[in-house]
């Protein structure tokens, strides 16, 4: 019997001038296609990089959830000026930018009725009609508009909120990978590689990745595949080359 | 006499499903946004990470080199069958993909006649009339397109070639930043910093970035302006704000 393969697919859009000034480096795209790829069969498609800037995010939110199942924002849902993401996602939906309630009592708790001051009250306020993503680090929530999943841009923050966006996401077919490193430059073996790729083209996807290491010169070849077996073919093949070269292989 | 401010923008394209899959942390970002800042006054605007596809490859070019000064791609110019770059940018420009004379020379002659196969001479493959951008770490050149350059997606290979680009880039006025470290939360000053920024608007970018340093928690506030009087101007109200609320400075 065979299973169907499902795929799902997302984007993810990081809001951050501190990102496009190169002041930060961006720790939340790896660990966000790693999680959504591991965690629930989905793929990651396209990612882009925007400005703290309205019309920007109204138009890349437009854009990106007609084309994707899902799109992850990162950034721009804190207390301060420049954290537009909500009024930004509110104005792309035509939706209400207000207050949510359980949002604003969550945070009232958080920082005593005192303390609530008005940046504070800023972070209970999302499109009217999202879904509150907890956030056990910080309290301020995270929230899905439609498609669309607002987090925070720092990464530890984050990191402790993503298992809560599980429950809204659809699940796809597990894609298997498998990589195998050898010492060899990219040239010696493209010919043969880029064979075996036409040959199993709708089935699997070969990459080739030099990397540098010990002062050796070796390629990661990757392979990925929703099928098992057909992953299992292609490395069969694959090391049977390998071998045939001499080429060094540190692991299988 | 007041110095004319131009302004000069560019997009980075990462190609490369190794990003999207999360197999591969970006580190090309950072280093080329933060380059093309220190050391051409140009800004990014946008980045995009995109896989290995022809059509998406060459949709994002035709997109991004319209709306910015430069594009830089960073991957798909190897040997292997997913180094397919320099040839979906010859679709997008609709010029020939062909051999580049010179590209040609610096390879057959770093390979040697004999081990010039043809993934290698694959490498000297591209768009009609594009220009060499010279790689002194393993040979093979980056090229330049019409206002996209095209760079190797190994980070040392890349770091390398930087200043090769440098003849092909007009030069935008220098982006002066000022960076303020205080120990406080963002909710705490968020209402002040936004009137602030109000009032500067159109002269000075004031973003607000929260850190965690030895179990504290701080705010990191970035001034960036093309006018360095009114950089400081802004930063001595933040300063005399910061100082009013008694919150601990670490640097000035």
């Amino acid at each position: 019997m065979k299973k169907k393969i499902k795929k799902i697919n997302a984007a993810i859009l990081i809001i951050g001038n501190e990102i496009l000034s190169g002041r930060t480096q961006d720790k939340n795209i790896a660990f966000l296609t790693n999680w959504l790829n591991l965690n629930c069969g989905i793929s990651v498609n396209e990612v882009r990089i925007i400005p703290d800037e309205e019309k920007i995010i109204v138009k890349n939110i437009l854009t990106l959830s007609k084309k994707f199942n899902y799109v992850f924002t990162t950034g721009g849902i804190g207390p301060t000026h420049d954290d537009i993401t909500a009024q930004s996602i509110s104005k792309a939906f035509k939706v209400k930018y207000e207050y949510h309630r359980e949002a604003y009592a969550i945070l009232e708790k958080y920082y005593g009725k005192e303390k609530f001051n008005d940046g504070r009250k800023k972070m209970a306020k999302m499109p009217k009609g999202a879904k509150l993503i907890y956030n056990p680090s910080s309290a301020a929530p995270g929230f899905i508009t439609k498609n669309v999943l607002s987090l925070p841009g720092v990464p530890s923050i984050l990191n402790s909120m993503i298992e809560n966006c599980k429950k809204y996401l659809d699940k796809g077919s597990k894609v298997h990978s498998k990589t195998i490193n050898i010492y060899t430059v990219e040239s010696n073996i493209s010919e043969k590689l880029g064979l075996i790729q036409k040959k199993y083209k709708k089935f699997v996807e070969i990459g080739s990745y030099p990397f540098f290491r010990l002062g050796k010169i070796g390629v990661a070849i990757v392979t990925r595949s929703n099928s098992l077996s057909k992953l299992r073919s292609v490395n069969k093949e694959l090391i049977k080359f390998i071998k045939s070269k001499k080429i060094k292989i540190l692991n299988i």
